[in-house]
């Protein structure tokens, strides 16, 4: 089994992260700020808000890993994800894209297709949203952006062939591919849905695997396994969407191994891509 | 029984909202963006928050209403209150004004005044920002800010009139009215008011409301009745003013038709005002 | 014994807030918005979140305290922190500070440094942040920016003396000094790390103290001291930092005079300092 489908290497993952405490600095958006630092502390991550142009930089050097989510765009903030880039970059600290809503709007599609050229560790998004990467960069143009995971997947591969990036599309089925491995998981609930910025949380706790798990396809997979599980054992006791915000937090915070590894559901997919 | 005070009529444009999962753009404030976009997704609808001026014309155009919330104001947002509002007229979308804590800063007194000439559908605030609002345009001048919704109901009719907008003035008892017709609703719980941007949350569910419903009246009423339905049946369960805000996601989501018709107190106000 | 240390004299303190409802104006960061104005309504306060330069001299001039919180900055921000200290200053309002990650960052240490100029009545940080203060106005120099509250507290008097407010150095131990005298808080709960924010937040209900009480030893004492009893009570019903982040709010909510007299630890720490 290879370590990004083997759920005692996600719960080493999570182990790391909870021994290590990396610095995981975010470049997120207005909706999110608050229950994304909390889902970083809450696996045991130091999560860092700072997108000032005069201080990201700085910040970043001294980071363990980047998040980069372009859900509330404006000029000065695509400065500062330049600058974060390009200060991960050059210090060798992995970081990952959410590429929030890319393809329904023109602007945010230009940044994400500039921001890919600098070398992401993954990318984290929706079909529609890889579809649209994917199909800007000559894969899947004219391609139905509303079609499942399952559909976006060659698209998937393309984009990592092309960026080097791990690329995962999320959804009822979450696909994980480097271009030549593809690695699923099934973990979730369908109630995860209607609370705001569960995808920011996946993409940022993608973030603090990064920071301790060079294999980005482990990393990415054994992200979404985590935040899955707990998704899972926060809808048995929520009542609604409300209360599975914060029980998702109570769930990261008290994972064990014994319940990670028997409930996280990863799978390399048969090979259908050659 | 007219649409607007009719509770049968309250739970169609819930369900029609669930059923459409409209989305509803809102360019509003720093502190109330989570809750706003969770309590959009509880009632069904499916929030956006972008605001960047580069971006926010054109996902004003693929939206079913627009909120504008003026409640943390920089001259940038400002700006993108302006693009959004003229892209929601030129498309026919209707969009509603939040004038949070007009008439206590200039400035802001100033952006809102310009914005009520772009023909909102809706205006919600508390007694003194309408009264604020209606004041300035020439109606209740020196009037008693302190003042009840009641007390604020003649300025609300004239900023009616005035701006073609249903204008509520909520508070113990909401008052709804285009002008002519005037609708109470007197649900909700007091601790509400101990947790921040629930006035917020109204205006924005009056924006899910009103991308189902082309009646502003009836759209304004049924959404302030569906958020104090919600309000009560959160209060029963909450212990403080923590838990109400989760529970009332809750009970958004929950919210069932034999719940909201028994519970939503909507009447139509004996005329008064000729 | 001093008032700062007198429980009976924190329920004064936390009643009067409650009585009075007092505006405290916050210019705070992106990440903790909600959390602080919410936990400002649970003491009850009335929280105002302006800060847009057109705006917050106005609205700091009506308010009672002002609360600034370096965490997410930008030049804009800056603009408003110094516009909002002026108004402050002017006015005779009391304003606190929150030098969040100073040290770490150029930038904002020399933000801070300008800022503290501005007759702060108080400054809450953590032990590195309050060195980086102190150090860079000559105090401690070269100290372990790694060191404990207790290691710091010769730089946190060196710092009162020299900005003549009173210093606050969090963590499993509080200490608070105006440079001659110093009380301790040993309340809290260590699961309150894994909450984002809950540092921006003792220093919000800081500003609500002084608000109500002159003494501003007295008004931050009481401050650590009620919110470490919230967050006593809090983590005997929370499962987890998710459901520990609502309790502290319906605790601090609910919180009456028996239970914050009994619980509150407070001490006048034997003078070691002359």
């Amino acid at each position: 089994m290879i370590t990004a489908a083997d759920p005692a290497a996600a719960w080493r993952t999570l182990a790391a992260i909870r021994q290590r405490a990396p610095l995981v600095h975010n470049i997120t958006n207005l909706v999110v700020t608050n229950n994304t630092a909390n889902a970083l502390l809450a696996v045991g991550a130091s999560p860092a808000m700072v997108e000032g142009t005069d201080e990201v930089g700085e910040f970043v050097r001294v980071a363990a890993a980047l998040v980069v989510n372009l859900g509330t765009m404006s000029a000065e903030r695509a400065a500062a994800m330049r600058l974060a880039v390009r200060a991960a970059v050059d210090a060798g600290t992995p970081w990952v894209l959410d590429p929030v809503a890319v393809g329904a709007i023109g602007y945010r599609t230009q940044v994400a297709h500039e921001l890919i050229g600098h070398h992401p560790a993954a990318i984290r998004g929706n079909p529609s949203e890889i579809l649209s990467l994917a199909g800007e960069a000559g894969g899947g143009k004219g391609v139905d952006t509303r079609a499942g995971a399952e559909a976006a997947l060659d698209a998937a591969r393309h984009l990592a062939e092309r960026t080097g990036a791990v690329v995962a599309t999320t959804g009822a089925t979450d696909y994980v591919t480097d271009g030549r491995r593809t690695v699923t998981v099934t973990n979730g609930h369908p109630m995860m849905t209607r609370v705001t910025g569960l995808g920011c949380t996946a993409t940022a706790i993608v973030g603090a695997c990064l920071a301790v798990e060079q294999d980005a396809l482990a990393a990415t997979s054994h992200a979404l396994a985590i935040l899955g599980v707990a998704g899972e054992l926060a809808a048995e006791r929520a009542r609604g969407p409300g209360s599975l915000q914060l029980e998702i937090l109570d769930a990261l915070h008290g994972l064990d191994q014994a319940t990670l590894v028997a409930r996280a559901r990863l799978a390399v997919l048969a090979d259908m891509s050659g």
